[in-house]
């Protein structure tokens, strides 16, 4: 189940990217289980990836090699995350760079290896190795679709967008694909990212706007405050525009780039919590007057994360004490009571420590019944405002994360 | 449902202290929702308040009350927290005090109020004034267990415990009660806790003993990870026994007396997770080998908050990649992988930063088909040590707290 989330498959190509796949039945056998991605030698890439401490092996070793040189290749797998495997995990991420990279007679650094799926199982490197060749052999700019297909795990659907624009003359293409619906939470998630554009943009400066524009959506997104080892969104500009290279941020170009591409970004993100494990709602949680970000987003996790709040969003019971209280127990010092306001949309619940005076029970029932709903907060401190996406704890959830490894 | 919690009813009188009850019908019309402590003119009592920012007007009245005089009267009722409830609910809390202070002739500051329930609504005044007479009239020593029945809300089961001990020829008796199931974490929960000995002990002893005994106790359980704004934990101390008043911690019965009631405390404790909303089972999170205390109740806290832990636990699934990564994303820096162990009861699970050599599925299932069971992280970065106590995550938690105002 999932929360206003449709299938995308009208992608745009990104010239100077191409896409092949293959099934190298990991853990399940008729998957398309295995993506390569193939950039143009113009092509710049970016990364941000999980903070977890025990990262997995394909992350630590796509961290190292997107220093060393400019990327040529990404694989990706589903099935099994490679983590938690120690030293003889480590190894196999680096042989299938190592193979792919002997097949196309590239530099094993210029590879960038994914992994999601289970932890802690060695991956089935036969599998895998023999698969590459297979993937290698149908490569195409128009395979979007079943990229994203390719790297589900959870997901009850394939998450993409896709969006063009001009600028002075020159038409521009971005496509995005996401995957991730458990294990969510901020800095990053069970999730991964790949957005690529044609534009032309300096290292330097992806990097700069992959790192802004993932703070502000895929580390503004939790389900159930769990963290992967393996989360990776990676922002791809293969050059092969006719514009002029992006290597200024004072170019006008800049922003206009960036505000696409956040549309890209949050949409991708959104499209996570829309398909979160069990999800039958996507709420909004919007803090605002706290005296700095931290604390704003201290009280957005502190709701978002509450089982309380989550069960009685399942239930759409208006149960407005649980957010107050929530709120109650973020680590926020010196909380003023009574400068507070809670709203359900735009339905006043809490005001002076309590149940606002203009509140029904019926205005805050009708909002609860949406399938999508915000819960503002005015903590009335300051000026810093955080936004955070989630959604509700059902029976669902439950049942998927009792059964998922059965 | 709970984890290997029976009903405890073999109270041991506490010699000045008297227990009335009444029915006032605040959410279901049988129940003896009204609870009143009467304590002897010689007794001394301590406590311990939720520090939820939006706390309950009882609770800060009776913090209040409890600095400004001897309290002679505790009033306990259940069925509403008068929480969230503004001006007028502290208005509300105030006069349940000065109708029973009226009642006896007492102070109002020598009266505490506590409030468990739904929150958000005014109390149900008249029901609750006519109430308290009613309690008055069948104050009696031996009422403990009719008192640890009538502070339940969504528990299946009462909770109480009681112990004697002898010391220098005069025998010792210590009761307690406590009540809770859900909203349950650290800095207390929508617990309620209420022991009483018959030593006479120095109001400052007494503080220090339940500051020092809550932490071990009633801190160091979570649930669901959410606290509640009414949580209160009170000591008293009737000294009404022959024995000297204890007034100085290098005075030998200190240590005795407190080791006593460092039982009655844990075994009240545990029993709230033994009746956690939807348990079913028990778990103890043990984390050493940590540079402070502080950086292992963060670990220990993140794994027993993890919906994915929670859930592999209900499922007595082996799934100890969720526990790792749980470890993982504590805030605790510089993680060092390799130095990291991680046991299920005797069961290693995983070192040197992967599933351990010796380990296999059926030893790990095996620990996860117990009711009671250990997760022990030793992180091999120092000498401090936590433990915390919490529950799995299941079916009837969601149903419980989805259902929890209809």
């Amino acid at each position: 189940m999932s929360v206003n989330l449709s299938v995308f498959d009208a992608f745009h190509q990104i010239n100077g990217l191409k896409i092949g796949f293959s099934n190298a039945g990991i853990k399940q056998t008729e998957r398309q289980d295995l993506v390569v991605f193939e950039l143009a030698d113009s092509a710049t890439t970016a990364g941000i990836f999980t903070q977890n401490a025990f990262c997995a092996a394909p992350v630590q070793i796509s961290k190292a090699h997107l220093q060393q040189t400019r990327t040529q290749y990404l694989v990706i797998n589903t099935g099994n995350a490679n983590a938690g495997t120690g030293a003889p995990g480590y190894q196999d991420a680096l042989d299938i760079c190592q193979t792919l990279a002997d097949a196309k007679g590239v530099d094993v650094t210029s590879v960038l290896p994914f992994s999601t799926g289970v932890i802690g199982e060695r991956l089935p490197m036969d599998k895998i190795t023999a698969a590459i060749p297979d993937a290698l052999k149908n490569m195409d700019a128009n395979k979007w679709f079943e990229a994203s297909r390719g790297i589900m795990t959870t997901d009850t659907l394939p998450k993409g967008t896709s969006t063009q624009f001009e600028y002075q003359g020159n038409t521009f293409s971005i496509s995005g694909i996401s995957k991730g619906a458990g294990m969510i939470k901020p800095n990053m998630a069970t999730m991964l990212g790949f957005i690529a554009t044609d534009a032309k943009v300096s290292k330097e400066i992806l990097q700069s706007i992959c790192l802004e524009l993932g703070e502000k959506s895929f580390n503004r997104i939790t389900i159930d405050g769990d963290t992967s080892t393996n989360d990776s969104c990676m922002l791809i500009a293969t050059g092969v525009n006719d514009a002029p290279e992006l290597t200024d941020k004072n170019d006008a170009f800049y922003g206009v780039l960036k505000d696409q591409l956040e549309k890209v970004f949050i949409c991708l993100a959104q499209a996570i919590v829309r398909d979160g494990e069990g999800a039958t709602k996507f709420v909004s949680i919007n803090v605002n007057g706290c005296a700095n970000n931290a604390e704003a987003l201290d009280i957005a996790y502190t709701v978002a994360h509450s089982p309380l709040v989550k069960t009685a969003l399942f239930a759409s019971d208006a149960n407005w004490g649980r957010i107050l209280a929530a709120v109650g127990r973020s680590n926020v010092k010196d909380i003023k009571v009574d400068d507070i306001q809670i709203y359900l949309d735009e339905v006043c619940i809490v005001e002076n420590g309590a149940r606002a005076q203009s509140y029904t029970e019926e205005a805050g029932s009708a909002v609860m019944a949406q399938d999508e709903l915000s819960i503002n907060i005015h903590m009335g401190r300051g000026d810093a405002t955080e936004t955070v996406w989630t959604t509700d704890l059902s029976h669902d959830y439950v049942s998927i994360n009792a059964d998922y490894r059965s």
